[in-house]
């Protein structure tokens, strides 16, 4: 018998996945969680029936979400992640030395405990002592902070279910709070084959807040059409102006001091949706 | 009812496609021929079971097959395309106004016959009068040419069926001798997260036989993995050297200016299977 786990990326197209054996099914508070062991992508959490990482293609997204804000700011020293509760992005902000803290606000507390428990390569780092993990609402530790980070990370899940509120226009203003004078925010933002609309929307709402914002890509083979953007704001510091000698080399997967810019140049039809 | 068509890309994975309608199945005397209209991706041409084109993506795969070449090259004259038959590589060929000639060297011509019925906005300009089409074997094309060509693009299915020979060593000799003492070819050359040996090999039989090797890569979200890469031989011009301002504008979708040389670099990962 063979068991295949399929994601619907759009009600017309979908993914499908042999699977080795089944971890985890379980109602949270906040959503439906999966752990599945897959033949060709290993063990991967999926959340309300959507790919949230794989153990094969998980350093693409986790190190292209930390990587190219923690590199433009020349000293970033406290680091706010906003969901991200398998501990990826986590891990790949305190490659960084200069950052003392890095705080975890992700809302719900089993993604935390199953990641650790099945994705200990991905969750390795949730207990590092520079890490400071706070179960609870992101949007709420974000309207509580004033004038406190210099980087943000909003690595949450689509835009719906208890996501939602993280792509609203007052999210990102009180993002901008949050944030020190010269703080820069990244949020992940979807796809621009399917939710061009997303990338459109945020893009406006961010650039009526930010001086600076950039939009950048990653192939992540799991995540809808293989394209992934994320969107930068930022009150000072411009990612493409970051020379490529001063990138420091991190033991990483994809990201490269020559990948830092480069990910910034879109197709045209991306171009002509930022416009 | 519904209907999906699904593509195993690897035994263990697939994409999966709602189908409106399916409008041409046959086994013609080389391979498994369908033609499905699909909602996500409208129509899509599909080969011995793996999607070659569809009409919402297309662009993608054929302007980076066509134009990073055409524009190394200071006077692409003699072009030829190997495989291809739908037409889409020809249609990005053509808009270079340097080229005398795009000769077309397709061995099924089912593929022909069929994108010229149903894929119009692909196949629309294989009538057009600087394109020779020859429905024959496009490696007795190559071997029986000599000195012969500016520019060859290799737009072959994988290295099964009737493409296989296409990824031998003797076939990139073959090309070698086909083209012009300054001349480039290019050849799609699958993806990195399912087919890092295939890359590798050719990588390893194109640097033996050409002075310039480069690799490039392109989000196509209806191929394996999202990440496509193309192989890049060239006896005289690097494709590195090529100056942004220098680049025309052309009538695209995906390609730039901008983008010419960032498509070049790419992830760590597959810089390390080039090494």
């Amino acid at each position: 018998m063979e068991l295949w786990f399929t994601e619907k990326q759009t009600p017309e197209f979908g993914i499908t996945a042999k699977i080795r054996e089944t971890l985890v099914t379980e109602k949270t508070e906040y959503q439906d969680l999966a752990l599945i062991d897959t033949e060709e992508f290993g063990r991967m959490l999926v959340l309300d029936g959507m790919v949230m990482t794989t153990v094969k293609d998980e350093f693409v997204y986790h190190e292209m979400a930390a990587h190219p804000a923690l590199v433009t700011h020349p000293d970033p020293k406290q680091v706010l992640v906003v969901g991200g509760g398998d501990g990826g992005v986590i891990r790949e902000v305190i490659k960084h030395p200069q950052v003392e803290k890095a705080v975890l606000a992700e809302i719900d507390g089993k993604v935390i405990a199953y990641s650790k428990q099945y994705l200990p390569e991905i969750a390795g780092q949730l207990d590092h002592p520079r890490v400071d993990v706070q179960v609870g609402d992101g949007y709420m530790h974000i309207i509580q902070s004033k004038d406190k980070y210099d980087v943000i990370i909003v690595d949450s899940t689509e835009p719906v279910g208890p996501a939602a509120p993280l792509f609203e226009r007052g999210f990102y203003q009180g993002i901008h709070e949050a944030l020190k004078e010269d703080g820069i925010f990244v949020a992940q933002t979807d796809n621009p084959w399917f939710k061009a609309d997303l990338i459109q929307k945020v893009n406006r709402d961010v650039k009526d807040i930010f001086p600076i914002v950039r939009v950048y890509g990653a192939n992540i083979p799991t995540y809808p059409s293989g394209l992934w953007t994320f969107t930068m704001g930022s009150k000072k510091y411009d990612p493409l102006e970051v020379e490529e000698a001063s990138v420091p080399e991190l033991d990483t997967r994809y990201y490269t001091p020559r990948l830092h810019r480069a990910a910034f140049v879109l197709p045209r039809f991306v171009e002509d949706l930022l416009k």
